[in-house]
């Protein structure tokens, strides 16, 4: 009865017991590899042009098995400064923009190299704004689209790495919550859309469905920078552990959420939650929230947070505008995946983790 | 009436409660990284596989498609009052016992139903005494198993659900870290033998290996009790959190880790990982620590804890010996799975949990 266990076997396994259905079902991949630009990535999206994509139900992967280690460190590179910049976001966009540009000189003034603004920093966060700021970015055309175009000269001014937080955007009439990250030339690194949206009603607390305007986006992204490997989740994603895990097992050092957690939720699981996605997957969280407006909509928790692989908080602060710094080791991974090997220790033989974009 | 605690039974008890898959597939499970030499263990890559997995190809499930509902709430057992018994433990087995029974005493006294001890609670925490405190419990043999015993007497006694932390126990010439799940007619419900062995080297910090003299449990123990649906972790397994996602696929409605963290992980990990458990699958967690004993070979952190699927601490203690007392209110679970349902907002085209045994 006892069977030699391969990973073939095992994906055979998936096969055999059905999930083949729930993979064929899937829809087609192909843009969870965002080191490309942003018009290579609108020409794959997914769902429009299922004939390009390569990936089918041979290449769902059991990631326990198998993990992509983070690439080698760059010996000058060992220690990433970074800033998060909780930006005061108000319905001016122009103003916003201005704001933003503010903390990121500032941040850049101080020595940050990888810089992250918060989730919708440029609009409002409410379902009415959302169509209002969105930006249509696509197949070159970024004009009209001032706060796209606004991150990539900040990069390029500041030499920075910057992950712009989010903003509303526009494809295919269709919205999203995007993120962008640029190089210190200004180049686009990746983008990520929100892929999980926040629906949510806790009576008498917080109700909000984004999905009444947003869109969820199609995969992953994983950014390799100078400065690191990233991953990218916004806010109500944090919520998700398959999705930080995915990453990890991507290789990911750095896994950046702008979120804008709110006063129910934030006091509870703001901290919670990132320092849990941190020691579970034994590598860095930074966080990014817009500050707090109690005359707005939506009343954001703040608290900006980077935390260590070991779920130590390195900087945080509290829900005024401001700038969180925190040095980021990047030795801290193996040294604390070596002194507890969790990703070795695990069950291989009880559980597996299904990355079905293969 | 003693009752065997033999693997059947335990499948039995999954019969009972519906999740028939996960018996015809209770196999054997072969070695895994947690029975190797600490040196094997660290030049194991990642890719390689274990020696042998029995697992069943066939059963391979991903529960992101397909979950288990908690059993239906008895309207008269929707409030459970818990007591987390923590013990101060010493090298006296005879006055551990004599100790568990008094706080076991006391908690029934004040109203508790389920009664939960510490892990590892008639014996120090060392590998030179696992062997030595360890009974042996097979086949309806139970003489010279004083712990076991007591734990049923205890059960029966009182009249209530006894989680009885866990004991060492020997099996096929092989040592475990058992839990005992006990009615309140003092019947055996189930066992669980910890499943990830806490190996971990913090230099300066916490050594220990636990493989030097324990192996690995076989699978998870889901336990129907007629306080509710029960899932069974130990310490080092709350790092998994696969473990506890699988439970909650499983219907679980109270995780129980009883767990001796330390005081380095203790202070940073034990109440993040509880409430991480907790509001990521929202459900109820309970832990229970012996009392810390500074003379002791191992420094417990202590800390018993109780929380909610909210990740609100329902109650908690220092490190002292006592009872933390909880009442945990199970249409809590309901209540949140509905105002937030994170499981319905799965991404189940871009991950899924593999649940091997199920």
């Amino acid at each position: 009865m006892l069977v030699a266990p391969t990973r073939s076997l095992v994906r055979e396994s998936f096969i055999r017991s059905g999930i083949t259905s729930f993979i064929s079902q899937a829809v087609p991949r192909g843009t969870h590899a965002n080191t490309m630009g942003w018009v290579d990535f609108m020409r794959r999206r997914p769902r429009e042009q299922p004939a390009t994509v390569a990936t089918s139900a041979a290449l769902a992967k059991n990631v326990t098995e198998s993990a992509v280690d983070p690439p080698p460190l760059d010996p000058n590179n060992k220690i990433v400064k970074a800033a998060l910049c909780q930006v005061a976001v108000g319905d001016d966009k122009a103003a916003n923009i201005r704001r933003a540009g503010s903390l990121i000189a500032e941040a850049a003034r101080q020595g940050a190299r990888l810089v992250v603004l918060p989730e919708i920093w440029n609009s409002p966060y409410s379902n009415d704004s959302f169509p209002k700021y969105a930006e249509e970015i696509a197949d070159e055309k970024t004009s009209g689209a001032p706060s796209y175009e606004f991150m990539s000269r900040a990069a390029k001014e500041h030499g920075i790495v910057l992950v712009g937080g989010s903003i509303p955007t526009r494809r295919n009439d269709k919205l999203y919550n995007t993120c962008f990250v640029f190089d210190k030339t200004g180049d686009l690194l990746g983008s990520y859309s929100k892929l999980h949206l926040f629906d949510i009603d806790i009576p008498g607390k917080i109700t909000f469905k984004e999905s009444d305007t947003l869109t969820g986006g199609e995969g992953l992204t994983v950014v390799d920078t100078e400065l690191g490997r990233i991953g990218l989740g916004i806010c109500y994603d944090i919520r998700f552990p398959e999705l930080a895990a995915l990453y990890a097992a991507r290789g990911v050092q750095i896994l950046v959420y702008p979120g804008a957690f709110n006063t129910t939720t934030g006091p509870l699981h703001w901290e919670l939650l990132q320092r849990a996605r941190a020691v579970d997957n034994q590598l860095f969280v930074l966080t990014c929230s817009p500050a707090r407006d109690e005359q707005g909509g939506y009343v954001a928790w703040g608290h900006s947070t980077a935390v260590d692989p070991f779920a130590n908080v390195l900087g945080t602060r509290d829900e005024t505008e401001g700038i969180v710094f925190a040095d980021l080791d990047l030795t801290e991974i193996e040294t604390r995946r070596s002194n507890m090997p969790l990703r070795q220790q695990r069950r291989r033989d009880l559980y597996g983790l299904l990355d079905l974009e293969g």
